[in-house]
This record gives C-alpha cells, sequence and structure tokens, in this order.
C-alpha cells in the first residue's frame, strides 16, 4: 500500500517532488514505518521495478506457454513489456532524467539494479531457450543478454514516444522482430561467422569495466 | 567570450546552478549585452553544439583528407568527435539529465537541434561517399543517418563511461568499426539483401512521426 501510494504521488506530483513524508501520511502510516518497509525514496523505485518486473514476467510467460515460435515469443515478450509500462508513461518521462543520470543507483546498468536486470534478462532467456529456434551454440549463451540491451533501446524509444499511444513504440516492435529472426536464422551461415564473433567480442569489451 | 566563460560556469557549478547573470557577470558584460548574443541558457548550449560540431568536423576533416579506406575513415571520425567532447566529459554527466528529457529542446532529436543533427549527419556522409567501400546504392543513402544513430550510442557509452580517460569508449569504437565495415561490405551479398531491406524499413518506421 505504502508502493501503491508513492506510484501515485509519483505520477501526480512527479518524482522531485514526492517526499517519504507525504508519502507516509498520504498512505496514513507513520513516516517510521514507511521508512521501515523502504529505506529511501530510490527504494521504492526499486520496489517499483520489481513490481513491473514480475508482471512483465507474468505477462511473457502466457505468451510463452502457447507458442514455440521464437519470433512469436519475443514479439509477446517485448509488446508485453510495454503493456505493464504503459500507465506509468507521463511518470516514465518525468523520472527519466533521474533514471538516466550515470550515477544513479536507479539506472538499469547500475550495481543496485542487477537483480531486476538479471530477472528482465531470463525472460528472454525463457524466449530464446524455449523456442524452436536452431542458433549458433555461442550465440545462444549470449543472445539473453544482446536481447535485453536491445530491450533497452526499445524502452529509451518509448520514453520518447510522443505518439497517441505510443503507437510508434509498438511499429517498432512489429519492425524489430523479424529482422532479429532473420539475423539470428542467419547466424548459422559459413559467411556470417565471422562477423557473429566480431560481436560476441564486442559484447565482452562493452562489459570488462576497467 | 560570453560562450568560453558560460562552459567554464557550467564545469565548475553545474548546468542548473549557472545563471545568464553569473555568465554575464563572470565574463565582465551587461547582462542585456549576454542575452543580445544568447536569448537562453539552452541557445548557450546551442552555441556549445555548434562549436564542438565545427571542431568535429575539422579534426575529421584531417583524417579524411588522407584516407579512402572506409574503416579508417569512420574510426577517424569517431575518435575525432570523442577528442572535442573529452575535456567536456564531467559537464556532460551532470548536464546529461537536461538533455536526455524527451521534451528537450537540447536533445539530440529535438526540432531545435536539427542543424547540429543535420551538421553531424553530414560528417558521416562525408566519411561514406569519400571511402573505396562499394556499397548497395540503397544503403549507401541512409548509412550517414545510421551512422549517426550509432554515433549517438557511442556519446551515450562514453557519458556513462568511468574507466579512466574513457578508454572503455576507445575500445567500443575500436571494436564496432570492424564490424559495421564488414557487414556493409556483406551488403551486396544476394542471402542479405531481405534483411538489409527490413533494417531500412525500420529506419522509415522510426522516423514517422505519428
Amino acid at each position: 500500500m505504502i508502493l501503491e501510494t508513492a506510484l501515485r504521488l509519483f505520477r501526480e506530483r512527479g518524482y522531485t517532488e514526492t517526499t517519504m513524508r507525504a508519502v507516509a501520511k498520504e498512505a496514513g502510516v507513520a513516516v517510521g514505518n514507511a521508512y521501515y518497509y523502504f529505506d529511501s525514496k530510490e527504494h521504492l523505485i526499486q520496489g517499483f521495478y520489481d513490481r513491473t518486473q514480475a508482471a512483465h514476467r507474468a505477462a511473457a510467460e502466457v505468451v510463452f506457454a502457447n507458442e514455440k515460435d521464437f519470433a512469436a515469443r519475443l514479439r509477446g515478450a517485448l509488446h508485453a513489456g510495454i503493456d505493464v509500462n504503459q500507465p506509468y508513461h507521463s511518470f516514465a518521462a518525468t523520472f527519466f532524467k533521474t533514471a538516466a543520470e550515470p550515477t544513479s543507483p536507479l539506472s538499469p546498468f547500475s550495481q543496485e539494479s542487477s537483480p531486476a536486470r538479471e530477472a528482465a534478462i531470463a525472460i528472454f532467456r525463457d524466449a530464446v531457450d524455449g523456442s524452436s529456434a536452431k542458433l549458433d551454440p555461442e550465440l545462444r549463451k549470449e543472445l539473453p543478454e544482446l536481447l535485453w540491451l536491445g530491450w533497452m533501446g526499445v524502452v529509451l524509444f518509448w520514453v520518447y514516444d510522443r505518439s497517441p499511444d505510443q503507437r510508434r513504440t509498438r511499429r517498432l516492435i512489429d519492425g524489430v522482430v523479424p529482422l532479429i529472426d532473420r539475423l539470428v536464422g542467419l547466424s548459422r551461415l559459413r559467411v556470417l561467422r565471422p562477423a557473429l564473433r566480431q560481436i560476441l567480442a564486442l559484447l565482452d569489451t562493452i562489459r570488462r569495466e576497467d
């Protein structure tokens, strides 16, 4: 209930204007009580991440239960992700500048966000592994993280998307899925193996911290 | 001189804390005088964009004058872009959350940034057109904008890059250029034509405003 109240206030007043004190008051609990469950506003947002994460997984699993086709599973997972975030689109636009700050613990790339990030990557791993797609074995290992990076790109596009009901984002998903499906299919072609190796090496470069 | 002063204050105090009044005072000019040249703080940043843009072009042209190889030209253009932005890395991290706000006129995708964006795309057009690379004609037309989108990705990575001298960004450039070079070379393969068509169609989807 504290989380629900916080999300309502974030939507109504914006992230910066919403204090823990105001959240506690609106939720009808003592401030100390609110702090007992959430150490700070950042923790409320991590709670929000966890909740949309769980909703995303549940919605994706409905698709996964009925589809073996890789493209259909991926499309379902991406649209499900937008579905669960849709009520927060206006909040996301105001909140984005906080999460996008490189040093923010709320950045999707931060140490603090790593449980939510791993959970999100796991959705894409299920999309791949439960599918009938035939893949180069090394690509199979790395594809879930590549898809998650692509998903972050879709979320970025969605935050910026000012079209009615963010329909440009829906079109982007519908356009990008057949392309990924085709490239994944081509990944076993001999002529493309060097390019594939380069992509996987690049992923290592991105990951190296030093 | 007003612009130089503003950039120094932005670096020292951050974007939000720097007022036009403070810029005028530090520059030793009347406030009205500062406003004569720059309507607002946003215009100072557009001035900054224009200046780094011109420096980027000048540095890239040095490479272009001596290289016909596409990969070498692209690598030179990307490293030149990082070189000219390097002194502003700490400022970029604090300023990023302003520019990243979807409705900000300072966003690289905004209407207001369109002259700077077109000038940046033109650098990548020169990198392509002055090279000896053999390209599918449709790809040749669209590649400069695709490369600019990739460049925006590199800049995003650079803003987040906390490694010494942002060397991870340098490694990213050195890793991604041979990959792009290879993919561009493969673009004329018959087996890849449908994938290429899909990529170009996707670019249209992204561009459509409605």
